[in-house]
């Protein structure tokens, strides 16, 4: 039988996802092109559905082009407040408007993350679950995380972009489809705990609340 | 400036990352309860857009309830085989057929992932991209996935079910809908490369051929 890790190794494999952030802040110090591609070699290792692969990745080296994408991100920001105010409080909205939502002009690399094209072909694992080549490309990115933290480099996921503006903006054709916007960099420090709790925007609810046995238990009236 | 890991601790995060394998041979070998404890925190400790934790775990103790799945399971496998052979080929059919798929019954716990219900209420990062949901509780079971490796406890990922049949059998509301039957267990061995790959169904595309710079390429016409 595999008995798995030492102990200490264990600790880091803890530690990392522990200490990971989704982070907003970032340095303008660049990162090393061998770097990125040592990270972008860890997203994918990342499992796939069938072994599809569908994660494609875009770097944008283009000063032009990042202004561009964050003018769509502000829009987007605009929209998500107006939507707060309008399906919460005034209140609730002038909180949002305050948090720092993305680093996309402040951070090192930008990287545009979409789904490939063609997905239809591939119906191994997906054909009552289509949005399974969803959850492969997000596996890729929580090991770009991962191994980002190990090398002391924050990274962001920025959804707030309209999907169908930005495909436009970079050529993405039908059928692919751009789900994160990733902001990477060097950070003067991680938070200490999810920027949205430390803000005050939200509260972490406990393991316990997440879990339940047989069946589905309502976790909101325990 | 923060620094990152130290180097033997960066290569222990790079290990893990190229060493989980999707496993579907297990060892009946059964896992401490503090140890699932400890693998579910890892989950718990994954990104979520806007923080809205929406993963929810169904552990399966019932073994009547763990056999009614995997007869879910079969019965999604013969209709994907059945696609396979409509889209694809016979040979192509015959060859899925003779795949192991999942090992629901082998292993040690099986847990149901599942996205929590009232999703519609979270506007922060989903205005636009409603999928986000689904990336961060993927990204969760990334992280078990990670922390079982280092355990020595290998994990598959079983997609192949209705999620409507399974939400019923598990009283899982609507609104809320699962995503994943986790098996896991101990091993006697991880698969040195993707089991997919072992067993001819299909082979791993390079890192090279998914990026791109500032506008999508055909990567196919690379």
């Amino acid at each position: 039988m595999n008995d798995g890790y030492l102990e200490h190794e264990k600790e880091v494999v803890y530690r990392v996802i522990a200490e990971r952030r989704d982070m907003r802040h970032f340095l303008p110090t660049s990162i090393a092109p061998e770097l990125l591609t040592k990270l972008l070699q860890a997203a994918h290792h990342a499992p796939s559905v069938g072994l599809m692969q569908p994660w494609r990745f875009i770097r944008i080296s283009d000063i032009h082009l990042r202004k561009a994408i964050h003018a769509q991100v502000n829009e987007e920001r605009m929209k998500t407040a107006q939507a707060i105010g309008e399906f919460e409080t005034t209140a609730r909205m002038a909180e949002f408007m305050r948090l720092k939502v993305e680093g996309v002009l402040d951070c090192g690399e930008v990287l545009i993350a979409t789904l490939c094209d063609h997905r239809e072909k591939h119906i191994f694992g997906r054909r009552t679950l289509p949005e399974m080549d969803m959850a492969s490309v997000s596996c890729a990115i929580q090991n770009l995380w991962l191994a980002a933290r190990a090398e002391g480099i924050g990274m962001g996921w920025v959804s707030m972009f309209d999907p169908v503006k930005l495909a436009k903006l970079l050529n993405i054709p039908d059928g692919a489809k751009p789900i994160a916007i990733l902001c990477l960099g060097y950070v003067n420090s991680f938070y200490k705990e999810p920027m949205l709790v430390e803000e005050g925007w939200a509260k972490e609810k406990p393991l316990s609340e997440m879990l339940m046995e047989n069946h589905w238990q309502d976790v909101d009236s325990k």
